[in-house]
């Protein structure tokens, strides 16, 4: 994705042998780098969210253990940095996985080699996240494509939270269709949930379709429902944390409530997601870790103040108490299809299955 | 309504001739109070929302045509006064109520006598919408003994916007039974809905149930759905702003999306409005007129800094348009039950009729 002209990706290796990564905890208002030197930087940077998404936690975590190994190569120390690195955030599936593939390829080689082997795999897998989620984008279009040919005028989407490149390495996975689309002369709008309390949607999805010049209005989480009774929303795509293998669709908290105003209103709700999002150990939407996270990310609030600075305000009085659960989970029934980059499939165990990854590739 | 031990109400002519209300938007943080002296104060008090809330627009709105009349008491001043103050904002009915009470009641005295009558009359329609509200709060609260009792635990309730006594003249309307139930022994606990974007859940709601003893809990509007899901909210109570003759409910953006999960959860949901609430013309929910507000409700955020200071900071970056309508419509399908000062009714024509002005009292 490109920002005031310049190609970004999420996280690369520099040259001097650090992990580079955008602080998106600093966006939108100020676009700023930081470098991972260490294990405890890479578990740092996703605790505290300067990387969130769960494809861009899965490409972190991945070379978080090349960061580790290159200290200490030990079986012992790989399997300390994996399960520090696990304990980072409980809910994104991707976590595990890119751990899961980190530790099996990397035990294989002598401990002298690991390290080197470990980068190597964290690129590759941050180079197949990009392909992946290129491919989301591609059948996602025709989606998008297809709306705008049956309503013949532009097509108003609504996102919750962000599921855009900024949440992978990549072109995202809710929004590659949205960017492919726009790319592609058909004429969208988002519809921007602002993703209380951490404002994912008004900070980096707003940013991410400003910085791509695709027409978009931040909304409160509150109005999406009564834009889908006054027809003005024509679909919705959100992303995944995890989904299990029965399609229920696990993500930021709020997206459920969207879903159920979808099927109140007949708007087609997808969620977009690489198959390592699929949980196939699981069934049911209810056993998946819900996080929670610290109340303060609901009784403060950081933004730009008048003088252009960075501040941090409460807006809940001291003596109230706040709780903070980071996700919810839809039921499969209200899901319409699930984009991944194996295609477009129902939310049913049947349909799943058929792109389970020991199934050959559809192509 | 008792803060800091000393009872209050929310607005009240003072000694001097002035009216003095609460100055809701410097709530949580800072309680002033703001006298109004003429009908602009009034109307821009309204506007503002330094007073908010249905009934206590209408309030308001009475004590500004008595603020008006008593600079010039002529007819030609009335109706524009009527018409300024209806101006101030769209969606709540009892504003338009309250403004033809005044209207005819003043209309039928001589200029010399009006602005007297108009004091008396808005003092009346304080008094009455205190009473109405206390009648709401013991119809409310057999529900929720009710519920105590087939439960036999503390019962969870989630409220959207603040639709307490900080909206009426005194008790409130969805949090009356709230407050009967705590006085009277009852367990509750209360989830509060941030309600964005103008947080009057986490600064209103928060700072009524503290300054009450009340237990409670602030949550992103976007958590509601998954604690009904896990079973944690035992019924929802709203207000309304209006409410059709057929029973759909007009209340703070967001509720519709409650109105879906409760109904998706088996949840009762509730919505509390004094009568005078209720569009008689009106069928249709979806004719009434929404209130689109600023932008920057949305695109900024005020809360205290760390210095204790009141401060307002931009959220969503500049490039990017916002969009703040302030009302939807939940259904009447989705709403289990009315409650009135004249009793709990289905949201029906027909269980409506029963409660009409015209109909004899039920007592």
């Amino acid at each position: 994705m490109r920002i005031s002209g310049t190609h970004y990706r999420t996280i690369w290796p520099t040259a001097e042998g650090a992990v580079r990564v955008i602080d998106q905890s600093r966006l939108p208002f100020e676009f700023a780098t930081v470098d991972l030197q260490t294990l405890d930087d890479a578990a740092q940077a996703i605790r505290t969210m300067v990387v969130r998404g769960a494809p861009l936690i899965g490409a972190a975590a991945a070379y978080g253990v090349a960061l580790a190994l290159r200290s200490n190569a030990s079986d012992a120390h790989l399997e300390q940095s994996v399960r520090e690195l696990q304990a980072t955030r409980p809910t994104a599936i991707n976590l595990a996985w890119a751990l899961t593939r980190m530790r099996a390829t990397v035990a294989a080689v002598a401990p002298q080699e690991r390290a080197a082997r470990a980068f190597r795999e964290a690129a590759a897998i941050c180079d197949a996240d990009v392909e992946q989620c290129r491919r989301i984008g591609l059948h996602g279009l025709d989606i998008i494509r297809a709306a705008a040919q049956t309503l013949g005028r532009r097509i108003n989407i609504l996102t919750h939270c962000n599921a855009g490149w900024l949440a992978c390495v990549d072109w995202g996975t809710a929004l590659s269709p949205v960017y492919m689309a726009h790319d592609a002369g058909i004429a969208v709008h988002v519809w921007v949930d602002e993703t209380r309390p951490r404002n994912q949607g008004a900070a980096l999805t707003a940013f991410e379709l400003a910085a791509h010049g695709v027409p978009h209005t931040v909304i409160a989480d509150n109005l999406g429902g009564h834009l889908m009774q006054r027809g003005q929303v024509d679909l919705v795509i959100v992303g995944s944390d995890r989904t299990t293998a029965s399609g229920d669709v696990c993500n930021k908290v709020g997206t459920y409530l969207k879903a159920l105003a979808a099927h109140d209103n007949g708007v087609p709700f997808y969620a977009a997601l690489p198959v390592s999002t699929i949980d196939w150990s699981l069934d049911r939407g209810g056993d998946i870790p819900i996080e929670e996270r610290s109340a303060r990310e609901l009784t403060h609030v950081t933004g730009q103040n008048s003088a252009g600075a960075l501040e941090t305000v409460r807006v809940v009085p001291q003596g109230s108490p706040a709780l903070n659960l980071a996700f919810d989970v839809t039921p499969a029934r209200l899901v319409t299809a699930l984009i991944t980059e194996r295609g477009v499939c129902r939310a049913t165990r049947g349909d799943l299955s058929n792109i389970h990854p020991g199934r050959r590739a559809a192509g």
